[in-house]
């Protein structure tokens, strides 16, 4: 298998629908750190270690040596945006990074200019750009994406591509009969089916580019059947819905920690405050909804109620999200959690987080595009689940459940590496180190 | 293997150094139970299901269907304390649970009555009991206890025992030459040392008696070198240190979250109010000092500080536990963390917890027992390290760093019930899911 | 003035529209602490002291010692719902008190019984009592209530009469013609006139009656120009709107203090979640409109932001209530406030209130009741602006802003029951106490 | 009285013992506003308004357009400090005030260098700096500080002086003998009596030279008997002790809230999280327990236990101050108060303040500077409790209980300046705006 993994030889291009506060963080944070001006934090491919073999081995090498990745040097950007804002403007807008970072790689950002946007006010009411691609039918729109691709590779030497979806989350719509193969959905882009989005165009694009396509907001995207059959079949792996960061992140984290010592839970409220532009599209109920769906599943996949009713049966769920212009990209949340224990009795949590949410996610969206570009690479194709952990709602198999537990997902991730790599997958049993223990089993 | 597993029959009995808040709580709790008036929340062998085979199996039995464990009804309670009040005086001056809750299982709890306890006011300096044992030497109080164990065996017609201690925490001691091996130990029962504590004596003695011993506080008690060698030669499981509940519990929940991300933490700063007895005695610096070495080991085990010096070389951890009566057994924990992600850029949560410390505590009494139960019953001995998901503190084998990570922890339990019971481990790996993935592999 | 004041003899009435869950909490507290079995904290005129003099003289009497207050063991209770529960009945539902504190004063609580309501389904979408006033005009049901008034009068032997709705929080209208005065008013309810609510039926049948009416909830009731004229003209007494609990009594103590340090305030957001009938109606985005309306205005008083537009002109306030029913009548908010010094340099506060809604509103009723009463012997005739201490919403004298700063309040109601009684006004000046000072101004 | 006051012309000279976090942050801020760089909020003389007349007057001036104050572009700066360091640079170290916000000011800062300090390692055991007088006795130390007053005077011609203590909080002690009067404490400065402290030396010094002094530390300096009497008999103003901010702040604006409305107080636990010099300072016990003496006192003066021992006769208050350096002068506190309502029902409140201790105190040590030396002018000698507004621990006449509760204190200011001023005192009674009513009394 090991050997099978082609080398990371040569350029990757990294094409990102939606050059906003996200996307900008991480290509200004790349630049950055290209230039030892800071460091790749929460970054799992740039920072994290991987355990191999037993305990009392001390193998414990950083997975960027452990597995073929792209070195950040040979990384190349492009986008689309429907504003025309170079990658420094933008960057300047979103007001993540300081003006004292963001200086010294002002002409590296200002190169990245964003090419024209597929865009439908329809699906993102509260935006207004102007740069967008005009054209018959969603078809020809496709069209012109694929052509945006050729071009960027060939104009940048690229070796290989991934794309990763930035841009706004759109309205909320269900995967309908337009999405169920891809004859009817590419009917669909020559009729302007208006159940197709934009973000299902930059996806079917990328797809029959062979370029791997990660979608880092919770609309569909790439998780309707037309594009997941389609992906399988041209051994392009795909991923999403919905980067997991702040109140997600938290959740998924303390969750399954309440539910390992069969705590109870009564109620969970969840209410979030944010002024960015992503909190702007946000406040418009049909966007909303998009993000709640997104939020809400998490829990009861944890928690498993059904196995558990007493504990998880009565459970009450809310989420809000707040438009609050002073925070600005610092969202902030307030959780309270009612939990029970023994004999009943209540007891609760409150747990506000003070994050900010580029901030969290940019180092997703490199990790996502590296690991995406090794899957193409090990020819691993269609789904990847074992990337379930930097999703609030992570795309499975039909039919299989959903993992939110963030340690599952980690485990899962780590033993695919160790798997691809040939090393021995990790169970913690460890009942080898009590040896006399051992022998008496 | 499953085939050698001594089956659960006939009475087990619990036995308790210690009969205060936590105690008279999972006994009280028990009773209730039985009668059907409450729910054993919070105990994984009461309430919790362990997953089977692959998941499409759909194989989810509740532990205590899975293992043979000891039933409910055949548990019978025993326990020692410095004060003479029955369980029912106890529970109620400990004014953990409501007397409505209480009184209708009044009958049962005051008929267990503490047996004479082996005291040392030099250990717990805020403690005043009579109801203690006199005897010339240190040895003469372990002979002491040991014929209480039998005394109790006998009369209460068990055909098994084991041994949690629940009292007091004692002042802070560090191994020395006395506790090295079983030679020196009994010297120093019979010459009086001052470095032998009363938990050790107890310790001791269920040893000998081939009982299970579980060390449910911060001091070392079954943690030196003399009774885990005894431990092994006699074939007696035992384990320790100190329940893990409110504050460290939430820490080994989050801090592997935090870990999983990559996120790095400058500073966690931890504090407590409670003011129920516990937090009298540890309100003396020599007992909180045994409390906080127990506490503060857990984020360095978990986050690797020297894998990954950038992220959590510099990290500042403080935890402060401040008596204050008006909040009773409720305990409260407010913690702030520093953390930074992305090129650096800072963020903080803030977590309150409003616990209640016995409920926490009594579930994981009750389980321990149980567990340590079937350890004997599956000839395993000496150190449990398989339970580490109960303790503060792990103990290990010498030489191992300890796991404090709640959720390897629960595989490592998890998993040790498979592997004892014949099943397939699980590690979350899953790619057969993905058939034409597994097929490229 | 003092001599004036007609003394409190006989029997008072308290009259209720709402027996809901803080009329409830009310009546049963009365007859508890009758009974000696509790206290009425949270009542000033049962706990509070007034300083009288200077402060050298040492002088605090109990404001019941002070002013002539009608006594508690005078009171009898009435009142109207639209469920025919009695006050036992209802009080057991509402979940506020704990069953052993109602138990001892049952039969008390069952003989209050209510009498059918003057009830409009539009006002209040989600209830759906049965136990309503059936009649042909708005004008009959106003003659019902009167007689309703003057039987209970009679039936109780009352010399005196108070209103205090407790009903749920109507609809949001605005005062329109028919408010206008007493004349297009009446011909208002001999038409059926949509704009007249049922609040504001019960409050004219109360002036008509001259009996004192306050209004707990945010609607209009006696808030139009109508009642208020018809008031003045009768020389009853009248005031509102909605009692000043939880979440906006801590923003009355608190933004005066930021103010009096002259500290800049960029936003404040505030949620609550609560899941009594109270959160049930206030799920209703009509109804919640009136309830923030009456939230919103408080901070611009208190403020003026026109004064200093540098510090509070960009103040961006958020109010949000959330029905959560796992916390019942346990109201609980969280308040994250963006604040900002010296040079502009941000902070926040954070505060979080687990209060009980009810527990806070009931002694406010009290309160109210007995001051009105004894405006009413003092011959205070009109909007009584000196109680707007216990109004989240105070009505005022047309034209004159509304003081909400708490500490204002209660100099003023403090100052006014010293004028009453012919005492010395305190003005904190007191440099009389600094002997040469004083010689040298 | 108004036309007694002397005009504020010529330069007013600020001469600062203690030239750490907060003096340069104070002085930083003035001269950035002098530039029209930044704001200086959180100062009443600079922002705040004054209330004339009646309500419907409508006149709110500015303060510092009400009395004659000093301007900001007559103030020069001074000071003394054990440190070196010229302003600039200890800004620069304090590391409260961003280098873009010195930069423009650096000139003007770096011309301001401390004299040399009067130090005792004794009252700081946490400090070691070099920069300090060298004599042989106490006494000679207070001649040179009067010789550094007259030069100080002289090279920057100024026409007033005022002093402000910003040095760190020296160690715990008690009034006593040597501080009883004026020839006692003289004879000690003579003999080096240990317990007279450089603060005390500077107070001395100051009001020998007729230089009104302020303390913003909690340790006693002023508040001896001794220099209280000679203030008198020279004429000039003193006070102290302790600026208030942060924790202290809050808690006397919401324990007056509470009161208010009689709600009874079981407990109060406070603590602070904090990494600046000042924190290390306060790491040492003996500086704590001067520190939180200051802190203490404020909840029983302004709740009078006495007066309501239902309500606050058991109040358990604790007060937790730790060293945390992550957090720089980045100060954060947490409350949680535990409080009681209607028949004693418990309730609980939270508060996390996140502050900068240091943006706090700076426009406190203007503020008093500016009203010490119009105090001066005004011929106001002795304590200025009318400045208790901004001390943690306001020093009174002897025999007066300190007034805490920040709206008095405000009142009380506010009406000093009125009635300096020879305007109307403000009663907040305005039962003039209900006509009728008034008639009727
Ligand atoms: N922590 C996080 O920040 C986080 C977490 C999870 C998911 N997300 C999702 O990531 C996405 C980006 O977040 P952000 O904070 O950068 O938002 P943003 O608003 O700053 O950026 C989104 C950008 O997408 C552009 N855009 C919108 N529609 C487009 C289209 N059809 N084609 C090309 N560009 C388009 C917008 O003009 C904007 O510049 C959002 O969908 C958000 O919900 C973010
Ligand atoms: N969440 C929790 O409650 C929790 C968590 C971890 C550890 N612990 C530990 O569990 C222990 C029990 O906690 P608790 O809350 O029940 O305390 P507690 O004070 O209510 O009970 C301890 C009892 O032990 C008795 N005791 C003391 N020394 C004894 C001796 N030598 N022999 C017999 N009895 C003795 C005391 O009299 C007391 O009744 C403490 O050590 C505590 O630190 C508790
Ligand atoms: N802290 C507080 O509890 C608080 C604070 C401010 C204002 N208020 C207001 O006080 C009122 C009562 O609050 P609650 O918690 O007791 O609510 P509740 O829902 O428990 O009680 C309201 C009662 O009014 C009855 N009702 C509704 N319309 C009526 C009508 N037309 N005539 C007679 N009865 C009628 C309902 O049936 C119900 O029993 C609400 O308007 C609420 O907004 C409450
Ligand atoms: N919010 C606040 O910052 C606040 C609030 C209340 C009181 N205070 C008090 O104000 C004082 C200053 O606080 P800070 O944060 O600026 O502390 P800091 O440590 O930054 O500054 C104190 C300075 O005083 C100097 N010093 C110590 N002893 C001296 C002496 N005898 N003569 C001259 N200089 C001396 C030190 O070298 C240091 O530079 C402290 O006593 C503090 O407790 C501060
Ligand atoms: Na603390
Ligand atoms: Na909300």
């Amino acid at each position: 298998m090991k050997e099978q993994i082609e080398e990371a030889n040569g350029k990757l291009g990294i094409l990102i629908p939606g050059l906003g506060a996200v996307a900008t963080t991480m290509i200004a944070g790349v630049e950055a750190v290209k230039k030892g001006l800071a460091q790749p934090v929460g970054s799992l491919t740039q920072t994290g270690n991987i355990r191999l073999g037993k305990r009392t081995e001390n193998r414990y090498p950083k997975i960027k040596d452990f597995v073929p990745l792209a070195s950040l040097n040979d990384i190349v950007f492009g986008g689309w945006d429907v504003y025309s804002d170079n990658v420094y403007e933008a960057a300047v807008n979103a007001k993540v990074l300081e003006l004292g970072l963001l200086q010294p790689i002002q002409s590296e950002l200002e190169k990245i200019k964003p090419m024209k946007a597929v865009f439908d006010k329809d699906y993102v009411r509260n935006l207004d750009g102007k740069h967008v691609k005009e054209a018959a039918t969603k078809y020809d729109l496709a069209l012109a994406v694929m052509e945006d691709i050729e071009n960027f590779k060939k104009e940048n030497d690229c070796s290989r591509l991934v794309m990763v979806w930035c841009g706004s989350t759109e309205k909320y719509i269900e995967e309908a009969d337009v999405h169920q193969n891809i004859y009817s959905f590419e009917d669909g882009l020559r009729n302007n089916d208006p159940l197709i989005s934009p973000s299902m165009i930059y996806a079917y694009a990328a797809i029959k580019k062979g370029v791997p396509f990660a979608n880092g907001a919770p609309n569909l995207s790439c998780d309707i059947t037309a594009l997941v059959d389609l992906a399988k079949e041209l051994g392009v792996p795909i991923g999403g819905k919905d980067f997991k960061t702040g109140q997600t992140l938290m959740k998924t984290i303390l969750a399954p920690g309440l539910h390992a010592r069969s705590l109870g839970i009564r109620g969970w409220f969840s209410t979030n405050i944010l002024g960015n532009r992503d909190g702007l599209v946000l406040d418009d109920p049909d966007n909303f909804k998009t993000k709640e769906v997104s939020k809400l599943g998490v829990l009861e996949d944890i928690l498993q109620p059904e196995l558990s009713p007493e504990l998880y049966g009565d459970l009450y769920h809310k989420i809000r999200i707040n438009y609050y212009p002073p925070h600005g990209d610092n969202k902030e949340s307030w959780d309270n959690i009612d939990i029970f224990g023994w004999l009943g009795y209540p007891m609760q949590i409150k747990i506000n987080f003070l994050c900010r949410d580029s901030i969290l996610a940019a180092p997703i969206v490199l990790d996502l595009a590296l690991f995406f570009d090794l899957a193409k690479r090990a020819n691993m194709s269609g789904i990847q689940e074992w990337l379930s952990f930097y999703f609030k709602s992570p795309q499975t198999a039909p039919g299989l459940r959903p993992e939110h537990d963030i340690f599952k997902q980690l485990i899962k991730l780590q033993n695919t590496l160790r798997h691809i790599m040939g090393e021995d997958l990790i169970t913690h049993l460890g009942l080898d180190y009590y040896q006399d223990l051992v022998e008496s089993l």
